[in-house]
C-alpha cells in the first residue's frame, strides 16, 4: 500500500530498516522483482479485448531492498513480448521476441515517466514512522489488443546495480468466442452475500413442516450451481471495486482499484486499463447495458462496469465515466447507460459531489434522460428513452425500514433533488430492475441487453453487524429475482436470458441457535443473556414464519417472514467484529447508528445485551469482508458453463463466451 | 426435549405454568398436536424402503397444553392408511382408508405401551424447576414398507377432553429406481465442512501467483457442485447423528438419534426405526460394504450406516448393530460390515466401553475378520478376508501432531490394545481409504461395494476452536480424495464408481485476514496484540506456501503446507465461542487441552493472546455448530443429479436412486 508519493525523492528519505519483507504491506502487490510488468504474470485476455501495458523499473532508496546506495531506476529498460508458438505470419505472430511498440504497430516509444513513492515495509516500520523509499521509471502503452488465442511472453530487461534482470510475464489469450448464445444477459450481484446468508434467510422467510420446506427461495430453484473464489490480485481478502472488476473484466486487481492494475504513480486516473464487458458489448454487438443498485449509483459495483480509477472513492469521475467514457485517454466508449437507477444523489446536485460541481441531472438529460426522483416518475417513464433514476442521497433505505420502520425513513435528509427532507415513494430492488428490463428490452431492440441488479446493503447491513436488515435486503434481491423470472416469461424472453446470481466476496456470517428475548430481557446480569441462546436440540424451529401476534401485520407478502419480532429470535454473529454488546433480534433503530465514539470505545449506543471484545484491530469499528468462496447460479442459455468451482475472473469468460465477445479481429458494431 | 420418564405419573407431577409454548424445547418437535404419527407428516421414502411405525397420544397433566385435569390418554386410538388416487387393485392399493393392521397384513394389533414424561416448556420453567407431565398410549407396527409410488394419507383419531380430534400424516414414496447405474459408491463425509473451510484450507495449501492458483485442491476439481440443507426434522441447528442418518436413509431424525425417528418412551432402542442405504443395498444386491472414519469407529457418523438408536452415546450397542445387525426387533441384517477402520479401541477390549463387557476384536475375528491394530498390519491384510482395523483408543491423532508435532503422539496413552502407552504406526484417512477400496473390490466382485470414508476431525477440531488443525484435517480428507480418484483410475473402475464429497452440518468459521505473530507477540498489553490484525488489502498473500527457514522441513508434500509456522498466520474465527483467548497461529499444543475449568473461566491455560468473551450460553466450552448449507461434490454415474440446491435427505435419494435400490416388491439377493 502506497503512503505517499513525492516529486523530490529527498524529501522521503529515511533511515535503512532491518531487512523484513512487506506482507502486511507490499511495495506493489503485482511485483516482486524491481522491474514490474502490467498486466502482471498469470493473467487471462480475452481475445480483442483492449488493455493498456504499463513498465514501471523501482529503484528502493533505503529499507531491505535496497542493495545499492541511491540507486536510479535504468530509464533504458527494454520490452519484448513474443507469441508462445506463432506461426511466423504477419505482424504479431513471429516466434521471434518483437519490442512492445514494434507488436503493437507503434510509431514512437510513450513518454518516459518518473515519479517517487513511500511504503512502510511492517507494522513496527509504521509504528516508528520509517518509511522505505522507492524512486520509479516508467512507461504506458495504450489501448492495445491481443487477437490470437495462445500465450505470449513479455520479458522486461533492466539494469540494477550494474547487473542485468530480467521479469518475465506469460500472458494467454482465451479461445475466440464469436457466436452470440444468449440475446440477454442479467447479473444480480448479492453484495458480501454467501451461502450462510442464504440459509439464513431461508429459514426467516420459510417454513418447514417436519424438516421440509413448504416453499423456497427462488434462489433454490435454480438449475445450475459454482463457487468463485474472490481473492484480489495481490491479498487474499478483497473489497467490491477490484472484484467487480474481475467478474465484469476478467482480469483481478487490487484493493480499491476499478477496471485498473493498479501501478504506482501518484495519479489514480493512469493505471493501466481493461475494458469491461459493458464496454465490449457496447463496441461488438451495440446491446443496451443498464445498472440498477440499492447503494448510491457512483459505488464500487455499479461503477465497476465502465469505470477505470485507483480510488474507487473519486465518486464524480466515476459517474462521469460512466456517462461519457474515460477522458484522458483515448478509450472505448458506450455512449453511456440506457439504464441508471439507485441512490447518490450528491453525485448529481451540483456541488461539491459532482463532478467538476456541474448538474448532472441536467448532463444526463442533455443526452437524452428521462430523470426519475420517486417510484411513481420510475414506473411512468418512456421505456423508448435512456433512462437515469436517483432517488435519495447515500445508499436507499433498506427493504426493513421501508416496510416495517417507516419512521426511520421518514426521519432521514435524503431527498434525490437536494432540497431538506427525506425522500418519499422510494423504489425497491423489484421496482428498478423490472423497469429496468423494459426500458432495455425496447432500446436493445435485436441486440439484447445487459442489466446488473445489485442488493448492496446485504454487505452494508453485515458490516454493522445488523443481521436482519442484511437478511431483510437479500429476501429482496430473491424477490426481485422471482419476480424477473415471471416477468422474462410473460415477455416470452426467458430462453433468450441468461440469468446469473452471485456475489462478490463474504463476511464470515452464521446462526448457530436461537435466542429466548423474554428470558435475555429478564436476566440482569448482561453475562447472563448469554444463556438466553438454545444450540443444537434447543435451537428450535423458525418463528418468523408464524403469525404475529393479532393486531399486527407486516403487510409484507409471501416469501417474507411474517413476523420480524417473535419472542425466539436467530442467535447470529460474524467472525470479525469490533467491540460489541449483543442482544439477539431486530431492533426498531438501525444498528449503524449505534456506531459512535473511536478506537477502543465499546458499542456506545447499544446498552442492552452481552459484551463482546472485538477480534478485529482497535481502530475497525465495523465488520470486515472475508476469505470464502461464494456460490453463482445460473440459468438459461450457457447455464451449464457456470457449475464446479472457478475462479470469479472466469464468470466474465463464462458470460462473455455466452455473448460471443471474443473475436480475432478489432470488431466494433458502428464499422 | 425429554427431562424424565417416570414409571409412576405422579412422581412427575407439578404445579401448573403459565401458558408458554415451548422453543428453546419441545414436547416431541414432529408431534405439535397430542397425536402423534412417527413417521410423521411431510416425509419421503424410497419405494421398498423398510420402516417402523408408531402413534402416541399425549395426555399433558399439567402446563400450558392441559385443557383438562388428569387427562388419560386415549387407548382406543383408530389409524388407518389410504393411497391417494390408489387403483383399488389387491391388498393396500385402495382408495379407502384401511386399518394400519389390515394394510400392512398384520393379524394382530400390537401391544399398547404406556409410559409418562415431563419437559419444562421453557428456561423460566427450567430455572424454577418446574416441568410439565406428560402420559403416553402408544402402539408401534414394526418392519412394514410400501412399495407403490405416490402419497399416502395416515389418519390417527382420538379423543382428549371428551372431543374428537385428528391428527393427519402424508407420507410420500418416491418414484421407482430399480436399475443400478453405478457399481460401486464412495461418499467422502467432512465432518462439519463448509465451503468456508475449504476456500481456507486451499490457501494454506496451494499457492497463488498474481490471482492464479499454482494447484487445487482435489474437490476442486469435480464437475458438478451442489448445496444441502442440514436441517434436523425438528430444530435448525442439527448433530452428527441425525444429520448422517438423513443422510444415508432419506429420512431425518432428531439430534442425537441414528435411524430412528425420536419417540417419547424412555427406551432409546425401541423408537421406529428406518432401513439404510447399506441395510438396503446388502438385502437387494448383496454388494460389499465399508466405514473408514478418523473418529472413534462407534462415533455418530460411522454408526448411522446401521445405527438405530435415540442415543448415539450407546456406543457399544451400535458396534454390536455394525456386525450383528439389531438386536431386539426383526430387522435386515446386512452381515457385517466388510471394511471396519478407525478408533475407538474401547468398544473392542472388553470392559466397560464394549458391548456386555465383551471382546470385539474375538467377536468379530469368530466372524472372519482379520484385525489390525497398526498400518503395517493394515497394509498386508488380505484383501479377500472382511476387515477390521482400530488404531487406538478414541479419536485418531489429527494430521498435523501425527506430521509435525509428533511429540503429542508418543506421549498419550491410547495403545489398541488397552496395554499402557501411545498407539504406534497409526495410518492416516488416505491409508485406510486405499486399503478399503482393495478389500471392497476384492469382496464385492460383480456386486460392487459402498464406501463411506470420514474426515471426522476437522468437526472435532472447530470445536476446540484450533483452525490449524481442522483444516490440516480437511486437507488429509483432500489428499485421500486425490489418491483415491488416482487408484480408481489405475484399477479402471473409476467411470464405474459415483464419487460423493459432502458434509453433515457446518461451524460457522471464516478467514478474515492475516495476523503478524511477530508484532503481536511485541506487544505487551493482549488488547494491542488485535492491532497485529491486517484486513482488506492489508490481508496479504499466503505465508503458508512458502519454504520454511533453511534447516526446517515438514516433508509432508504437495498439496500441503510448507511452512505451518510462518510470520503472517491466518486471522481466523467462528462466530460461536465460549470465553476464550485468541492467538493466531499454530501452537504446539493441542488447544483442546486448554479446556480446563467450568463455566465462566477462560480459556484457562491459553496464557497468550487478546480475551473475548463469548457468543455462547457460559455452559458451552466448545464451539457449536452453525445453520449454512453445505457443499455437496460429484463425480461418477449419476453425477448430474447432483447439482443445484436440495435438502440433505435428497442426497440419499440420489445415491439410492444410482443404485438401483427403490423396488415395487419385496425384494433381497439371498432369495
Amino acid at each position: 500500500m502506497l503512503l505517499q508519493t513525492c516529486a523530490v525523492a529527498a524529501a522521503c528519505l529515511a533511515a535503512s530498516l532491518p531487512g523484513v519483507a512487506g506482507q502486511t504491506f507490499q511495495r506493489l502487490g503485482t511485483c516482486p522483482d524491481l522491474g514490474c510488468i502490467l498486466p502482471p504474470d498469470q493473467q487471462d485476455f480475452l481475445p480483442g479485448q483492449e488493455f493498456d501495458i504499463r513498465f514501471e523499473i523501482h529503484a528502493p532508496q533505503n529499507g531491505s531492498e535496497a542493495a545499492v546506495p541511491n540507486a536510479v531506476p535504468d530509464a533504458n529498460f527494454k520490452a519484448t513480448i513474443t507469441k508462445v508458438g506463432g506461426k511466423g505470419k504477419g505482424k504479431g505472430k513471429g516466434t521471434s521476441p518483437e519490442s512492445i511498440a514494434a507488436f503493437f504497430g507503434r510509431k514512437t516509444e510513450p513518454a518516459l515517466e518518473t515519479w517517487t513513492f513511500s511504503w512502510y515495509e511492517d507494522l513496527f516500520a509504521r509504528d516508528a514512522r520509517k518509511p522505505s523509499v522507492v524512486r520509479v521509471a516508467s512507461r504506458a502503452y495504450r489501448r492495445v489488443a491481443l487477437y490470437e488465442p495462445g500465450d505470449y511472453v513479455v520479458n522486461l530487461e533492466y539494469t540494477y546495480g550494474g547487473q542485468k534482470k530480467t521479469t518475465t510475464a506469460t500472458w494467454t489469450v482465451r479461445p475466440l468466442a464469436t457466436k452470440k448464445k444468449a440475446k440477454n444477459v442479467i447479473f444480480f450481484i448479492g453484495d458480501g452475500m454467501t451461502t450462510n446468508m442464504i440459509t439464513a434467510a431461508r429459514l426467516l422467510a420459510h417454513k418447514t413442516v417436519n424438516g421440509r420446506y413448504q416453499s423456497l427461495l427462488a434462489l433454490d430453484g435454480f438449475p445450475v450451481l459454482g463457487h468463485q473464489m474472490t481473492h484480489s490480485i495481490d491479498t487474499f481478502i478483497t473489497d467490491s471495486a477490484n472484484s467487480a472488476s474481475a467478474l465484469y473484466s476478467g482480469h483481478k486487481g487490487s484493493v480499491d482499484a476499478l477496471g485498473v492494475y493498479a501501478d504506482s504513480s501518484p495519479d489514480p486516473h493512469d493505471d493501466p486499463k481493461v475494458e469491461t464487458i459493458v464496454e465490449l458489448l457496447s463496441r461488438i454487438w451495440g446491446s443496451a447495458w443498464g445498472a440498477v443498485s440499492t447503494a448510491h449509483i457512483s459505488d464500487a459495483t455499479p461503477t465497476a462496469l465502465t469505470g477505470h480509477s485507483r480510488r474507487r472513492s473519486t465518486l464524480g469521475v466515476l459517474v462521469d465515466q460512466a456517462l461519457n467514457g474515460v477522458r484522458n485517454y483515448s478509450w472505448t466508449k458506450t455512449g453511456g447507460p440506457d439504464v441508471y437507477f439507485g441512490g447518490g444523489a450528491e453525485q448529481f446536485i451540483p456541488g461539491p459531489g459532482s463532478f467538476q460541481g456541474k448538474d448532472y441531472y441536467q448532463e444526463f438529460a442533455n443526452q437524452g434522460y428521462s430523470v426519475s426522483w420517486n417510484r411513481t416518475a420510475l414506473l411512468s417513464a418512456p421505456n423508448n428513452k435512456k433512462a437515469l433514476g436517483i432517488f435519495c442521497k447515500g445508499t436507499l433505505p433498506v427493504w426493513l425500514d421501508r416496510h416495517i420502520f417507516p419512521d426511520h425513513v421518514n426521519s432521514l435528509n435524503n431527498h434525490p433533488s437536494g432540497a431538506n427532507g427525506p425522500a418519499k415513494d422510494i423504489p425497491g430492488l423489484k421496482d428498478m430492475t423490472l423497469k429496468a428490463i423494459d426500458v432495455l428490452h425496447a432500446r436493445g431492440g435485436s441486440k439484447g441487453f445487459f442489466l446488473m441488479s445489485e442488493a448492496a446493503s446485504i454487505d452494508k447491513q453485515m458490516h454493522a453487524m445488523d443481521y436482519d436488515r442484511a437478511l431483510g435486503e437479500l429476501l429482496e434481491l430473491d424477490d426481485a429475482i422471482r419476480a424477473t423470472i415471471q416477468k422474462l416469461e410473460q415477455m416470452r424472453i426467458l430462453d433468450d436470458t441468461l440469468i446469473v446470481v452471485s456475489a462478490d466476496h463474504g463476511h464470515g456470517f452464521d446462526v448457530f441457535g436461537s435466542s429466548d428475548t423474554k428470558y435475555a430481557a429478564a436476566q440482569t446480569d448482561p453475562r447472563s443473556k448469554r444463556n438466553a441462546i438454545g444450540v443444537y436440540e434447543r435451537s428450535g424451529l423458525s418463528q418468523y414464519v408464524l403469525p404475529p401476534p393479532a393486531g399486527t401485520s407486516y403487510g409484507t407478502g409471501p416469501n417474507f417472514p411474517l413476523n420480524w419480532d417473535p419472542r425466539y429470535v436467530l442467535a447470529a454473529g460474524v467472525v470479525a467484529h469490533p467491540d460489541m454488546r449483543e442482544s439477539h433480534g431486530v431492533g426498531p433503530r438501525p444498528r449503524a447508528a449505534a456506531y459512535i465514539g473511536g478506537p477502543g470505545q465499546a458499542y456506545a449506543r447499544e446498552t442492552e445485551g452481552f459484551l463482546v471484545n472485538g477480534t478485529l484491530p482497535t481502530d475497525q469499528l465495523q465488520g470486515v469482508h472475508s476469505l470464502t468462496d461464494v456460490p453463482v447460479y445460473a440459468m438459461g442459455p450457457c447455464q451449464a458453463d457456470f457449475g464446479g468451482t472457478y475462479n470469479n475472473i472466469d464468470v466474465f469468460f463464462k458470460i462473455a463466451g455466452c455473448l460471443g465477445l471474443g473475436h480475432g479481429t478489432n470488431r466494433t458494431s458502428r464499422g
